[in-house]
C-alpha cells in the first residue's frame, strides 16, 4: 500500500475514483428512478429515491472509514449525475414505457463492478488493510441499493439475489489480489470490475444460486 | 461563507444551531411520542421512537459533515428536553387522550422548519458549499421522521406525504440565498424558516401535491 | 474520568474493549446465524445477517463517537471471529437441527451484557461523558439486532421485547456509578455485564413487562 502514498499515485487513484464513482452514480440513479417511477411515489419521491441509490453506499464508505464531509457533499457533480441519471430515466419512462428489465440489468452490473472497484480503492487510499478494503468494496457497491429497499419497506434484494454482493467482493478481491502481485492500478481496477460485471450478467443470465443452509 | 470564520460569527451561529435545535428536538420528540403512544408500545419503545424523532436527523447530520461525537451525545440538553417533550406527549394522552391531528400537525412542521434552519446553519459552520447545505437542513429535518418509520416498519411518511422535505429544502434554499444577499444570519434564518413552516401548513391545508411521474 | 487519559489505564481500558468486543462478537454471529438459517436464505445472506448482527452496534458506536476508521475494519479478529460463530450455528443447524430457544437466549443475553459494558467503555474513554456513555453501551448491545431486524424487514425486537434494551441500559449505568465510587474498572465490568445478563434471563424467565402508556 505504500505506493498509494506517494503523491502522484493519489491523484492517479483520486482521478480513478472520482470518475468511477460519477460513472456508477449515474447509472444506480438511472437504475433507480427506472424503478420508482413505475411505483407511484412522486417526482420527488423518485429523486429521492434516485440519489439514495446513487449515492448511498458511497457515503457509508465514506462515513465508516472516517472520509467525512462525505465526498458527496463536497463535489457537485455527484449530486448533478444523479439528477442527470433519474431525469433520463424519468424521459425513457415518458416516452417509451416501462424500462425492460435488461436494460436495468445492465447499468445495474456495470455500477456494481465501479463502485466496488472505488470503493476498495479509496479504503486503500485511506489506509484501510488489504483485507478489509474489499469489504468496503461491496458496501459501497450495495449499500445504496440496500438503502434504497429500507425506504420501499422491502427486503434488500441483495440477500434475495443468489450472486450480487458476491460478485461484488469477487471483483474487490480480485482488485487487491492483482495490485499486491504489481499489477498497475488501473489495470487492476478495469479487470476486478470486468470480473464483477461478467460475473454478475452471467449468473443472472444462467440463474445460479448459492448453496442454502445445510 | 468567510463571515462564519470569524469568531463572534460562530458564537452566534453556535447559538441559533443550539437554540433552534432545542426547540425542533422538543417538538419532534412531542410529536414522536404522540404518535407512538396509540401505537400499543411500553414506555421504554415509546421513548425510544420519541428521541430517534427528535435527535436522528442531527446525529445523521453530524456524522455526515464529520462534527463528531454527535452533539447530542455532548450536550445533555438534547437528550434531557427530547424526554420532557415524550413526557408532555403522555401526559397530554393520559389526561386527554388522543392527540388531535392538528396538535401533532403544527409542533411537526415548526419543528421541520427550525431543524431545516440549523441544518443547513450548522453544515455552513463546517464549511460545506453553499449549493450542498439545503441537503443537510433538510436531512437534519426529516431524517429522525424517517428513521422513525425505518424502525416502526413503514414506507417513510417523507416519500408520500407531498410537500414536506420539499418545504425543508425550500426553506434552506432561501436561507442560503438571503445570507449571500447580505441579509444578518438571525434575520435569514427567521424568514426560511418561516417559509419553510407556511408552505408546509399551507400545503397540508389545501391538499396541494407534486405531479407524479408521466 | 481523567483516569482514563493516563497511559496504563487506556491500555487497561482497551485490551477489555478488545477482548469484550470479541467475545460478544462471536455470541451474536452464533445467535444471528441461528436465526438466519431457519429462514430460508442461502450461505451468503446467512453470513451477512450473522456479521450485521455481531458487528453493526460497535460500528454504529464507533461512528457517532467519531472513533474511525471504524474498529471492525481495522482489526481482523472482529470479521474472523464473526464467520467462526456462524460457521459453528451452521455446523449446529446442520448436525442437531434447530437451534433450541433456550441456546439462543443465553448468548444473546450474555453478548447484550459485554456489548453494554464495552461500549460505555469506549464512549467514557473518548471523552464522552459519563452521563451520555451508558446510552452509548445500550446502542452497541442492541445496535446490531435493530440493524438485522430492519434487514429482515420487521419492528425490531427490541421495541416489543420487554426487558432488553432495557437491562443492557441498567447495566451500563451501574458500569459508571461503580466506576466513579472508584471501583477499579475490571470489576465495575465483571458486576454491570453481570447485572444486564441476569435482568435480562430473569425477565424473560419470569415474563416481566414495563408498563404501557396510560
Amino acid at each position: 500500500v505504500s505506493r498509494l502514498r506517494s503523491p502522484e499515485n493519489l491523484t492517479l487513484s483520486h482521478r480513478l475514483v472520482l470518475g468511477g464513482d460519477l460513472l456508477g452514480t449515474g447509472l444506480f440513479a438511472f437504475e433507480g428512478a427506472g424503478l420508482a417511477a413505475g411505483s407511484g411515489l412522486d417526482l420527488f419521491g423518485i429523486a429521492v429515491i434516485a440519489v439514495v441509490t446513487a449515492l448511498g453506499g458511497g457515503m457509508v464508505r465514506d462515513v465508516l472509514i472516517g472520509a467525512v464531509p462525505a465526498m458527496a457533499l463536497c463535489d457537485l457533480r455527484y449530486g448533478g449525475v444523479a439528477l442527470l441519471g433519474a431525469a433520463a430515466a424519468l424521459a425513457w419512462h415518458a416516452g417509451l414505457g416501462t424500462l425492460p428489465d435488461a436494460l436495468l440489468l445492465a447499468p445495474d452490473a456495470i455500477g456494481l463492478g465501479v463502485f466496488a472497484m472505488t470503493g476498495t480503492e479509496k479504503a486503500l487510499a485511506y489506509n484501510i488493510r488489504p483485507t478489509a478494503a474489499p469489504i468496503l468494496g461491496t458496501l459501497t457497491a450495495v449499500g445504496g441499493g440496500v438503502l434504497r429497499d429500507i425506504l420501499l419497506n422491502t427486503v434488500p434484494s441483495v440477500l434475495r439475489v443468489d450472486i450480487y454482493a458476491t460478485a461484488a467482493l469477487a471483483g474487490s478481491i480480485l482488485l487487491v489480489l492483482l495490485r499486491r502481485a504489481g499489477v498497475p492500478n488501473t489495470v487492476a481496477a478495469l479487470l476486478g470490475g470486468a470480473a464483477c460485471v461478467a460475473l454478475r450478467v452471467l449468473s443472472a443470465h444462467e440463474g445460479w444460486h448459492l448453496p442454502e443452509a445445510p
